[in-house]
């Protein structure tokens, strides 16, 4: 008797959000494992913007295929294993795609990490603060270089990334401003999470507000966006600030690519870098080990928004455009 | 009897080209010394693209304002002097503006740097290879940290900055190729600088032309120009590229900003950066020194197109945009 394997395959690259059957369900049966072959169970989708690119285009991964179980990490538990590194109730996070389960085998298997159970931690932390979220706002800000009294703004600052972003330009010791969409997510990074300032960008005035909430010009943009909050930070850029570039997600669902004015790049001496989280995977450890800590003692705290069901995944993914989420977004199969 | 000083004062701030009467003739009287100044005549000026900028804009410098003397940098030669630190005869470089003479005092002579008499060498060295070109192309290339075998493109590459930064590419072991505007100037580079490649913008399949030069990809772009020609450049860049940005010329004298893809920026993770090489006046003696050297050994050639007259510094600054001068270009006054 076998044991079926719930699959969300990508049937057509949506334009704009995603549409009812761009991803469609599939339902195939977990194979007979094989000696070297081991079978974990998802537990936990990380619901992450760079999908939307993924279903798209080729960026820095191959854009998924066509009729492919759709890409994403997740958290997933052995159920039953023939490898000789896995025993069963083995934990891991890694690509495991929108599914029930995926078999880790001698080729796949070195894209997962195997993680710890930790007391009091829920299991999804290794998808947000010590997992993809964690470690790009950890890196993104070793590229920022950020000073103590200095200024950062950080876009979707109530999402996954900029959440911890702004928290650690605080343990820098700089001036953080937030830019979200809406007064809940304000409140939330300045009152719980400690942010200086709050920016919600669907207020008439809030360029206006930005500008007065970062009285000695923004030295950092930690930039999310793209689009017109881009442009409107790099205006207010001080000579010689650094922009670190993490995503564009305000062009994701639109045909614009995101552009921007390299004048004020020249004039203002701006450093622009882009990066990519999965080129730092030999420093992980490093960077979890010092999250982890963080994390422990209270000085990154995060939040979630938890999805219930597989099927519920791709108005997740839409969740993630249209500001739905606070926090990590995560789909609970 | 009172000495004349001709001036070109910015009457109007030009739209597109220089109009004729955007600079405007003026003729003053060279004032009397007073304790403290000096007199020096302008023998030489240097044309350059960023002085389309100053007539427009606030950019790194404030706007020249409307009745002001055009600020120019030139080579000057003392002729009176009550100034302490001046004798007749001692030859300076600095922001002489575009006028026939400019008095040196306690303020304004902090602005001008002293020059040596060198055997064999034009005056005219200490505005191109040794002046602000040379600098600008040292620092540049500073920023874009060129490693042996790695491939850099510069355009505008046969101006005064941009075919030194080729010739600082192959010191250090890089693929060089230059973008320039006709085929007199791509020999020039090629032929007598030592450029590996060079490609005439001009010609309809320069695109696919560039594409073959550079079989490795593109590690290294020394930007000048921007526009499509920029763009072109970002389609070829290897990940983990690095830009120099130096100057936009093809966005000056348009009312477009120089645009350009951040999502290229990002999935690629370049390293954008832009610089003022005024930001390095602390380390020009650095600078030159080694510019100097690789000029008397031969390792970094120049060529100058000179235009006689100060009446016709309006005319040399648009040939800067319409591609009349090969390397470096001055008016003797």
């Amino acid at each position: 008797m076998s044991t079926p394997n719930r699959q969300l395959v990508l049937h057509s690259r949506p334009k704009g959000l995603l549409a009812p059957g761009d991803l469609q369900r599939k339902e195939v049966s977990v194979p007979e494992l094989k000696d070297g072959q081991a079978l974990a169970g998802v537990k936990y989708l990380s619901i992450d913007p760079t999908m939307r690119v993924w279903m798209a285009v080729d960026s820095y991964l191959p854009a998924v295929a066509i009729g492919e179980v759709m890409r994403a990490f997740g958290f997933a538990e052995i159920t039953e294993s023939r490898h000789p590194d896995y025993n069963k109730g083995d934990r891991v996070t890694g690509p495991t795609g929108l599914q029930d389960y995926v078999v880790l085998d001698a080729s796949t298997s070195r894209s997962f990490q195997r993680v710890p159970k930790i007391p009091f931690v829920s299991d999804t932390v290794f998808l947000g603060v010590l997992g993809i979220n964690g470690l790009t706002a950890f890196f993104g800000m070793e590229i920022a270089k950020p000073k103590k009294g200095e200024t950062l703004v950080v876009s979707a600052a109530a999402g996954a990334t900029g959440s911890i972003v702004g928290q650690i330009g605080k343990i820098h010791g700089c001036r953080v401003v937030g830019i979200a969409g809406s007064d809940e997510k304000c409140n939330w990074i300045t009152k719980d999470l400690g942010f200086d300032a709050a920016i919600n960008y669907k207020q008439p005035d809030w360029k206006a507000k930005l500008a007065a909430a970062v009285p000695k010009g923004i030295d950092i943009d930690f930039e999310n966006v793209g689009g017109e909050i881009m442009e409107t930070i790099f205006g207010l850029m001080n000579l010689h600030g650094r922009v670190a570039l993490c995503g564009l997600i305000s062009g994701y669902t639109k045909g614009n690519p995101a552009m921007a004015s390299l004048g004020t790049v020249l004039v203002k001496r701006l450093r622009v870098e882009g990066f990519i989280v999965l080129d730092y995977a030999s420093r992980f450890t490093e960077a979890a080990t010092q999250l982890g800590q963080w994390k422990m003692f209270g000085r990154i705290k995060d939040r979630e928004t938890i999805v219930e069901g597989l099927e519920k995944a791709p108005d997740a993914i839409n969740m993630l455009f249209t500001g739905g989420n606070i926090g990590k977004l995560i789909v609970k199969v």
